[in-house]
């Protein structure tokens, strides 16, 4: 048993370090850059990557479940008492926090994770296992059961969409201006509700006039 | 120019066809329908079938862009003073409609798109350049530039985000319940705001304590 451990241990440390070592390729040179050239920089053979990444596109789709992955971490260690809704918020906030120098790699990522996502061989909606784990995190804040109750689905649903456009955005803009904040004030709006919106375009069209 | 005209309706006609009686088969049978069969249905060889779609897969997404198409028809077509927020719950939901004989082929192909959507093979996130047709049409109504102010990029964003659940899990259902009444409910969560379900959650864990 203890084998086995070790092995799986080993076999996930070789692929954590496969995805890192292509992961910063990819953001330096974009996602033409080869299985060859990976493995190269990772110090071992084309034949060994494969043994852990049967394509390319399995690698982004590692790394972004590595992302959801802190997402939902964050959202179970949010304090007991905070609301589906509050927690949800703050746990995707956290996940878009970062030390100023790690900004620039970041928005690299991000771009790749965003070509990933356009082209069909990379496509990758989220794991539905991950999404399914969020879903039972905040359920249990509501106090109810996501298999009758439609709100937390909708509830994570939207909030990852809200910070999955503003992510976009920024890096777009090559990761310049804060996204903390952005991310923040975009679910100010869904907490304020999206009818004040309607309010807003109709003053600022007739004001327009 | 009118020959070549001529000849892309005739195409794009065959390629609608292919794709009813794909969608079709897939609804019936699930997506482990070969080529072969979907061409006999179709009346065409293999070889053709690949001319207009090179993988199953490609059927799935042209289903899924034709969907997205009509949703971008109906915001155009909502009424020039109707608000952002309304005009695109409103396209949603009129995209939703559908006659009761139709409900259960409707729930079929929707557990095609899910099943699509989570298999690699045929992932398919929305395609970017039809996200971006209604983006633009929503900034219209806000009065505002899409490339400056993320407010119609969220909207929209968090509008499909919700109604994407709810077909889901009415797709769970096999069909069964109003998807109409199920979206609109949805919606007006997100038109009185996010924070106020904290508030909802506070109460009913007390109430069960």
């Amino acid at each position: 048993m203890a084998a086995i451990d070790l092995r799986q241990t080993r076999r996930d440390a070789v692929a954590d370090e496969i995805e890192r070592v292509a992961i910063d390729l990819f953001a330096a040179r974009g996602l033409d850059v080869t299985v060859d050239e990976i493995a190269e920089a990772a110090g071992i053979s084309a034949r060994t990557f494969f043994r852990y990444f049967p394509t390319k596109g399995d690698v982004v789709r590692a790394h972004r479940r590595r992302l959801v992955a802190r997402l939902v971490r964050a959202l179970a260690a949010r304090p007991a008492d905070e609301g589906p809704v509050r927690a949800m918020r703050e746990a995707q906030l956290a996940t878009a926090r970062m030390r100023p120098e790690d900004r620039a790699r970041v928005a690299l990522v991000g771009t790749v994770l965003a070509e990933g996502r356009s082209n069909g061989a990379y496509a990758a909606a989220h794991d539905p296992e991950q999404i399914e784990a969020l879903v039972v995190l905040v359920a249990e804040r509501f106090g109810v059961s996501a298999a009758t109750d439609p709100r937390p689905g909708i509830v994570v649903a939207v909030i990852m969409a809200a910070a999955d456009v503003v992510f976009g955005r920024w890096v777009e803009r090559g990761g310049r201006g804060d996204l903390e904040a952005a991310m923040a004030e975009a679910f100010g709006m869904l907490d304020a509700g999206l009818a004040g919106l309607d309010v807003a375009a109709h003053r600022s069209k007739r004001k327009a006039r």
